[in-house]
């Protein structure tokens, strides 16, 4: 059994209508939390591992277990740490992980995270890894939980009690640590330079202010909220890094509104899934990557041509993006691999409008608990 | 664009109503075709193959690539070359791995899979995985494709020509191709004893009969189809290689019945997506694991506890099973690594069946081409 250790004071509502509500708003402060103390200028240090920094940089091969949500931030760290530290990692569900012989050497590090700790496969896969002799790096919110007590070492978000059964608050604080530990290891590794790192330190420390202003969108994000709700299936598109986060919109959505939303890596879209495009589906299509925008636009092409709905999130391509989707929403402008934190945010607000809009108990939601502590 | 190259006389119904159906029945000579030529006793032989033993022996890392069902098969792909040769395998959709900047070494082998070996993506991965150092083999269907003419090297699927948009007979010849390839590698290895090694063979040979066996549930798929034709939700589960097949299950009642379907992880489900499952939403939980078996009933339980009306694959477990479940379709038994091939077959009746139902065009679903030449 899971138990809040924070005081009644710390877990009211504040004027807020839902706890969800009151904890997508917390972020920046979940944000700023969660760096303080782990930036010397534009160096991370985290006072409190235990794995040497030689441990660390002779690790070939990270594997990232999780659920739900956390599994979300995961596939998110996979590409912060692959793309500034260069070490492959592999990301995986915790209850297909445990079961599936994976392959460990002692040289590979597992990372775990979960919210609670005490999610019922995610310490499973815990205890499965250190039995094959793997180390086991805990990324956690709740102090003196399972998993912060049984990892080999444990890196904290300071998220604060998170009440709502929908993660938000405690998932971008994830992201924060996750992007912290690719530098940390990242300069161990010598894969960055200097330059490259005092950018990316100085977009994450803008991220708390600019996570408030994006919070800015809750109104606009209730308008598109209640054009949806009476939906039956939903979309959520992107590429790389906005695929990751179209996941967890996706599942945001499904778990407080009930709605059929799927997330798709938009390239695989034409493989099967656009024949559930007709008139009126509603998509929420990702396009914070640069990179990717090209692409993104021809996507959005396509669904807008078989009669999709497009609400699409972005950083540029205003120009490319607002004469070909329906409403367009802007973000601030951030490292594109920061860009997750930033997008999420609506997501939220869209998914807790939704359920509002439907008259559900956004709280609450049926058939889920908190923290998963059965398997 | 993609030529057909056999002539009309094979391209047709032959008394079929549609190509699929056509093609699903061909699935046992599909797959004696695949396999006939590269077993010699209990070794499996590719005699056109130019990787060396000496250079697949020294493979530490396999990335396979692909899209749609192809990808799916990868998925199993995956687990048969882990489990009997233990390289570890990534598999990724072509259209995020090639913009992702994957990491490579001359030690890792890219394997690429397409049936028309035209898809864009897939192309496109082949050749930047070749620019960055990496040897390609391709598992192709379409002999002179360009899949086939630049991957270094290339083992052929003897599907025979699919007309159908919707993929059957290629991807159940695709699993054959790649167990194939997993039990040559771990000969190489030297990490299957020649008793497994003999045991799998013999099951292998045993699929087409098996297959033809299963090919007799088709009517009874019909009466499950017919049952779910006016659902507007359904979702597929299962654990491990049931996992993959559900996502192969989902996207082939996708594509050509336009019901929204999707694919879960069973032991996702409490993180999310549970909050879907109320009275009368049909699920297919795949359950021919034994091993997991237990973990299954588990799941399925809570979604009959949510009213969910469940419709069970399975190998054994008929006793746990028959009590939980609405209706148990139970497979011929085979080795678990192989079951994909029998379990795949009811799911492509029962989509069939549903698009029929549906007054579906089953052969030309709507905004769907059958190779997806383009990006």
């Amino acid at each position: 059994v899971f138990r809040v250790t924070w005081d009644l004071a710390q877990a009211e509502k504040e004027g807020y209508a839902h706890f969800m509500l009151k904890e997508i708003h917390e972020q920046p402060k979940a944000i700023r939390d969660t760096l303080s103390g782990r930036l010397e200028g534009n160096r991370v240090v985290f006072p409190d591992l235990k794995l040497s920094p030689t441990e660390l940089a002779a690790v070939e091969k990270i594997h990232i277990v999780a659920c739900g949500t956390a599994y979300h931030a995961g596939l998110v760290g996979k590409a912060a740490i692959e793309r500034l530290a260069r070490v492959p990692v592999d990301v995986e569900v915790a209850s297909e992980y445990r079961y599936r012989d994976p392959l460990l050497t002692e040289k590979t590090l597992v990372i775990v995270i979960s919210q609670s700790g005490e999610t019922a496969d995610t310490l499973a896969a815990l205890r499965e890894s250190q039995r094959r002799g793997a180390k086991v790096l805990g990324i956690v919110n709740v102090v003196g939980s399972s998993v912060a007590r049984e990892a080999d070492d444990v890196l904290f978000t300071w998220a604060g009690p998170e009440i709502a059964v929908a993660s938000t608050k405690a998932y971008t604080a994830q992201l924060v640590v996750l992007y912290l530990f690719a530098l940390y290891l990242a300069e161990l590794r010598g894969t960055l330079s200097e330059a490259e790192r005092a950018g990316l330190v100085a977009a994450l420390q803008a991220l708390p202010e600019q996570t408030e202003a994006v919070l800015g969108l809750a109104e606009t994000m209730k308008g598109h909220a209640e054009s949806v709700a009476s939906a039956t299936s939903l979309f959520f598109i992107g590429r790389g890094l906005d695929y990751a986060v179209a996941q967890e919109g996706s599942l945001k959505l499904k778990e407080i509104s009930y709605i059929h939303s799927e997330a798709y890596a938009a390239g695989e879209l034409k493989h099967g899934t656009l024949a559930l495009i007709e008139d009126g589906v509603p998509v929420v299509a990702l396009a914070t990557q640069p990179n990717l925008l090209d692409k993104m636009v021809s996507n959005i092409t396509e669904v807008k041509a078989r009669g999709a709905r497009v609400i699409a999130l972005a950083m540029t391509g205003e120009a490319e993006l607002a004469k070909t989707v329906d409403d367009l929403i802007l973000l601030p402008p951030t490292d594109p691999l920061l860009a997750p934190v930033l997008a999420v945010v609506p997501l939220q607000l869209f998914a807790y409008h939704a359920a509002v809009a439907r008259g559900l108990d956004v709280d609450k939601p049926r058939n889920l608990a908190k923290s998963v502590t059965v398997e």
